[in-house]
């Protein structure tokens, strides 16, 4: 396994990679839901090629960036027993150099939920993507469903650009008791990892509603609001139900729906969702 | 010569193409200005692409998209002529389909001088050239130094995004009264196409002044001014004597500066530049 710390030297090694490329974008403090992603880029791939990078573009001032949690010598002991080719872990002065000034600004799906509580957020990650995909140039490039707008951003931009790649989403890897497998999880006490399951709980009552026929968006809202106020210690952010490829929120389902959320357990805000599709 | 008229249709003959590709895209309408880029790119290349697009998204409401000047047939016998390998010229619909919502926003280069009069005409600009380039993937691109800011906001997009290809900014072509080529030439009387002369003669003068050892930007600006209000048809929309990569305004030349000016010659409006550095 290859290790590039500079744009430069990443692309050397990349000249010498034949075959179709896999790329997984990652921050590091790497999980199973990475490793799951890792695992489906080694399947289908010839070479695969995994980034870490905690990219402050698309940190606000007041979040988490200086704090998010980074273990750079377990990810490469994780990535080289997954065996990933090459590991890119840029450092921020190679990546946004004194007068950076280019921005990929996806309007629309990026202002709703997330973009609409993290202003810069997904600006921030379409850039860094754009950038990582110029340099890494692969075949085909994943992302976890957990991220789900980020996914529907992603593919956005690469539709809108003419990115001559194949975006794949992968499922949300979980814990046992469905709390979504997250970096920032780490964040939470043992009290707060329990409460955190919420988030999940309330997505498998939304769906069950749904397959029972319901269709009224908004009284999939009121039952998980109520179920999640029952929780203590978690604040809702937004509980929405889109459609999934605009993010338009939705006052029927008729097709089929994304539902997701953004809940505040204690300090720690998380985000996690569920497809509601007809087989 | 290859001409494709879909995004798909191109990509397929792209495939084909073998070496080296050296790419100049142009609003068509062709004049000597961009033969000399094809040339150019024919002799430092195995293979070459022209593109032909009239960019909606870089025109203002109130300019003149609808009236610009368009003439496939001849583009297409020139470009023949020229030893062009594939001429790709799609349709609007086919580059901005419904749903569209992906821009590059190039910073603090892009909001001066024609920026500043023409908002959003530089992100319209390199959102199709980033566009083109993921199409084309070429190793090398094209473009005239008459656009000198244009040269500058790619350049940066280039660099900022990581773009693996080079970006070539070749001569302006002029007419032998100095006039710059330009598609919107044909918007001129024949009066007027001889008070157009005015940019170039303006631009003159200050390299004139520069070399007998004026540095003070304002005094060049001064003479410049009272030099064209001598054309009666002559409109300054501004002059600028600027940094080069930054485009920051100069007050005291001492190392290089580009001269840039626009200028309204009845309706239509020009710019012409001209740079002034140390040999």
């Amino acid at each position: 396994m290859e290790v590039s710390s500079t744009i430069a030297e990443f692309r050397r090694t990349r000249e010498k990679l034949v075959g179709s490329v896999g790329f997984v974008p990652t921050m590091g403090y790497l999980h199973e839901g990475h490793l799951s992603l890792v695992r489906q880029a080694r399947r289908e791939n010839d070479r695969i090629v995994v980034s870490i990078f905690v990219n402050p573009a698309q940190f606000g001032p007041q979040e988490d960036f200086a704090q998010y949690p980074r273990d750079t010598k377990q990810d490469l002991n994780l990535l080289e027993k997954e065996g990933a080719d090459v590991v890119f872990m840029p450092l921020v002065k190679d990546m946004y150099p004194t007068h950076f000034s280019t921005w990929v600004d996806v309007e629309g799906v990026a202002a709703r939920l997330e973009g609409a509580v993290r202003p810069g957020h997904f600006r921030g990650v379409a850039t860094v993507v754009a950038k990582l995909f110029n340099i890494v140039k692969p075949y085909r490039a994943y992302f976890g469903q957990k991220d789900a707008q980020q996914a529907v951003v992603i593919r956005r931009m690469v539709s809108d650009l003419n990115m001559d790649l194949k975006v794949l989403v992968a499922p949300t890897v979980r814990e046992l008791n469905g709390l979504a497998m997250s970096s920032r999880n780490i964040y939470l006490s043992s009290t707060e990892r329990q409460s955190a399951t919420i988030l999940w709980r309330s997505l498998c009552l939304a769906k069950q509603l749904w397959e029972r026929g319901e269709q009224d968006a908004e009284h999939l809202r009121v039952e998980m609001t109520k179920l999640i106020q029952k929780e203590r210690l978690a604040h809702i952010d937004y509980i929405s139900i889109a459609e999934p490829e605009t993010l338009e929120e939705l006052a029927k389902i008729e097709g089929s729906a994304l539902v997701s959320l953004a809940v505040r357990i204690g300090k720690t805000r998380l985000i996690d969702n569920i497809l509601l599709e007809e087989s």
